[in-house]
């Protein structure tokens, strides 16, 4: 069962948005074979019922979800689920030895107290949890490396996060000022049919959301603690964008050293960002637009100082459903394989 | 209860978007005081709760629908429900000696059996049935002007039969090669969630549906029957565009005549709808586009001969929701209520 | 010339989008005649050649800009041109008696070295520049209603100021804690063909411009120093977002007294605006979406306080074409001429 | 000057969106490389300056067009001009042993009478455009693979005659009832900046154009009537659609044998295209969405037939920048060089 060679993997819950990237990006990964794809309520469905368009490509059936027959048949397991099940699941994949990159938010949080605040539930996996590893390689590449287990960020934390974190490591500006103005297309929010996502509705309209309470305050709070040393406070507000796809994070923060100029922090950025292949650093004057990221893992970053109020702004673009979801998770398997960090993973979309 | 003079008017099924469009259009018509909104699953809430913006314009609550409380209240009732729905409480109201304008397709057929065979149910209503006038006012104004219940057409219809009825009517072309291809924006299928209406799915996609067998096919027919004095057979096919508001139906036919040019089809077209304040003919060469008519009542008509085919082809463009639904009910009732026909109706959009 | 009663009104720069929203908004006014339309490049032209929709509606040609023309045919003019050449015309059709109603930035500026620092040119007409007033009607209603010559802001100052101002007027902000972080649709870049804007290019994207040096900055700055009282430097950055109309300005500011909350601000905010019709707050946790502005000359305006920042996070949007230009022209003018502030403006979209 | 066993390709016209493209799709093809970029306008430029995101990818400059030079450095050359230019270019460069893949009209045509009434000119060129083959690898596969010059086809015609060919070919249909309602997005009519294409104009509308007189028209005539055997006409409709890529053909035709269900064409048209590795046939009563063909070289068709009227109703859905312009261009040389059709070329796009 396999290709020789080819790691065999599955993907739990592959009928949303990030279970259609992971197969349309594992279809083209060459170390990879998807052998098993599950999901309760598209079971016995031809996957080729929930997308047409990959009718003559893939082959495969939504199974139900039996963590048995998905360790025996696979060595790794994406879990693309909503918020609240990998946890139920992930032991007994761990157990049966299968490396497991979740999508959701249940690996994310080193304190499950965190956890139960912002997403409830009553969690007693401290255990489990503590093994897994925070999936953003940028800045956890070694971590992710050695993982059994690997939380992913979703793609308005790993947006903000790149944006933030040469900052932050560095001691450059003043944490507390830190304000994250962030932009989505709609497929960030699934494929679940929602009146607000109608086409209808979104179309020629633009509108926040979440203000000044949303859950993912809490994960880039905790990101950026770690890397500043200490405890850090931000602002993050998300906003509907009219598009499908790409995320935009405008980071505003006051610098500490008001000399600093936008050339330094471009040097700054590239040294940080030098071994990551999925970062490209602007040159000064230029701003990134979310389309130039579109059908890639990459993540166009633009910075730029204002001399008259000492404040950095940074612009960091992805596309949500890649580098915000599912690319990011099969570039956190490419490490934990050992394997080149870009494999299989596009870093060139078409334009326009 | 009402303004001294003005019509208390109902309306039954207020949520979705034919609703708001009633409500927005009869906040601005002189005639009119809107006493009554009905629905069930919103029953109890403050329109203000679906309808944010409209927060400081309508004081109303959706009220329970109970049709003896609306016939005590209201002269003029508007059914802006699912199909099916109507048939069931028309009678009543206008026994209790209310005016009924029904926007399903309830009231659109002379013969009920073909409402069943496309829609389905048992009906058994074909005396109040007989009484219905279809409300197309270009097309049947005097009957309208003198109808205590009007079925009107919806927008794909209205916009087909506005292109085709001069052809028709007049004898030019050969009915049986009459082809509607129509593209319609994604606000005519409801506010209700579907998958397919996510913005994430239909923005920057364009897809054919129902081909070969949409149920508008009967109506239409039977109205271009009408109109030729015999029975005609059309083909037509919608199309989902990535657009809120707006409906383009391009017409094809074979003229009878191959010496017409599109001067005389011109000429034709303006002395039929001479009488018709939403029409607007186009000059020779210029074709519509459907921006031109969103927000008003108004339906534009381009007309092409192609000399090497001996076809015509006409354009016709409308807003889904004003001159294909809301707005042609309203111009129903002024006719209905000895009105100017325009009253209280935009002839005029915003642009771009 | 003109009807009995109707003001006379001219309109020099009929062409672009400020232009076809002036002729749009005026059409529907009932104290004024539109009796000239300018413009250099299109003179001779038929209006509905520019826009063919209006063809039925507007019988007007566009003339060449003759002042003393204009002044003897009108008794109030709109200017809706590039920057730098209202000020060429405006003292001519002062001279002549004409209400002159500008909306480029050419009036805007106290300070005409502020105005050359970023729009360039050589003005000397410090004395004509003296007598305009700015043209935001919620903030110098008064002096707009003694003025001869406005200076209308713009769409991104407008929204941002009406968001801003009741917290700098009453002192509850950290001034130089502001930040703007400002969203537009394409159409307040004009009609003029530039790649950036075209569909292929700016749909289903986004992009920030003009990050820290936008020449907007220094209107928003001599304002908000007006209203603090003090010299006051804000932060502003405007985005591109893939939509016709449309503004949203969401503006951060960190609270002097951490004691308030949401709901003070609230009463704050719908004190500061009770005189203003077209300012609407939103109940608690209600936030703008830019789509109910859309085709009326509205503002509204959620607030939201983070209690773990004491930041005041306020969101306002508008139409950028109407309360952002055309509209609020037509309100300033309404002031001027002593009629109703609401009179010939919409005040009530269309939904979706 | 090439890797080793690459062929050294140039691309005369890399600034438009046929040029990125093809260096796009060239960048991933692993039998070339891209060692020339030409243009006159953009001469001088680094690649990077016209397209910021390709800054990590091309190193490659825009150089003046030098016709000796390209072909001292190119074995092969696509040409992606405007309509007029390229047989000016290739007989130089086809004397000098390149092989030519234009994208513009310029080589479409068998008739050069032809190309003159639709395209002006004083074209002598009788000789060499002789030796042009048509480039539509899915009817003219073998003559391809023996052409040293390829004409190939745009978007509108590529997805129309897809549709019709096996029609024609077995002579399924009347010809003559033959009508294509072609719908495109806007990156057909290119990067030049023009008005009717402007975001603020062109988005949430909908336009037909060039009705009854299109120059695609004679192409599509001339190649139907190459399958038929014999004179064919047909009528063909533009629309252009609110979004950016993506190209729907929606043809209807009279079947001859009105005995033919929708089953008997699927299978029909399974056969035509067996050994046509980009052409993929529907189930019976899926209809294809343009989305599915985006960011690939696929063209989706689905098939219908209405038993009522006996018409067959074809759906075709294509990328109007890959199957609709280079990466058709790239099929085509894969032909001309031996290589495996589908070479470099993309299956598989991100949904959604």
């Amino acid at each position: 069962m396999g290709d020789l060679g080819r790691l065999p993997v599955g993907i739990i819950g592959a009928s949303g948005y990030g279970g259609v990237q992971l197969v349309r990006l594992l279809m083209d990964h060459p170390g990879v074979e998807v052998v098993y794809l599950g999901g309760d309520s598209s079971a016995g469905k031809a996957y080729s019922e929930l997308y047409p368009h990959l009718g003559h490509c893939v082959d495969l059936t939504i199974e139900p979800i039996d963590l048995d027959l998905v360790a025996s048949r696979c060595q790794a397991v994406f879990l693309s689920l909503p918020n609240g099940l990998a946890y139920q699941m992930a032991p007994t994949l761990l157990a049966k030895g299968c490396k497991v990159l979740d999508l959701s938010a249940d690996y994310r949080f080193k304190n499950l107290e965190t956890y139960k605040v912002w997403y409830g539930g009553d969690r007693q996996d401290q255990e489990t949890s503590a093994l897994a590893v925070y999936g953003l390689p940028e800045l956890y590449r070694d971590r992710i490396a050695e993982a059994q287990l690997v939380g992913c960020p979703g793609c308005y934390v790993t947006t903000s996060l790149l944006a933030l974190a040469p900052l932050l490591k560095q001691g450059l500006i003043v944490p507390e000022t830190a304000i994250i103005d962030a932009k989505s297309g709609t497929s960030g929010a699934g494929r679940t049919a929602k009146t607000n996502l109608l086409l209808s509705e979104a179309d020629n309209s633009l509108a926040p959301y979440g203000v000044a309470r949303h859950r993912h305050i809490p994960e880039i709070e905790q990101i950026c603690s770690d890397l500043a040393g200490h405890e850090v406070m931000v602002q993050f507000t998300p906003h509907l964008i009219p598009m499908v796809r790409g995320l935009l994070a405008t980071v505003y923060a006051t610098l500490r050293d008001p000399g600093l100029v936008r050339e330094d922090l471009i040097t700054i950025y590239s040294a940080f960002y030098r071994a990551s292949p999925f970062i490209r650093i602007l040159p000064a004057g230029t701003y990134p637009q979310t389309k130039w990221a579109c059908g890639t893992n990459v993540c166009y970053i633009g910075v730029e100082v204002d001399p008259r109020t000492d404040r950095a702004i940074i612009m960091s673009v992805t596309d949500n459903l890649i580098k915000g979801q599912a690319g990011q998770a099969i570039q956190c398997l490419n490490l934990m394989m050992g394997w080149e960090e870009t494999l299989g993973l596009p870093q060139l979309g078409f334009y326009p």
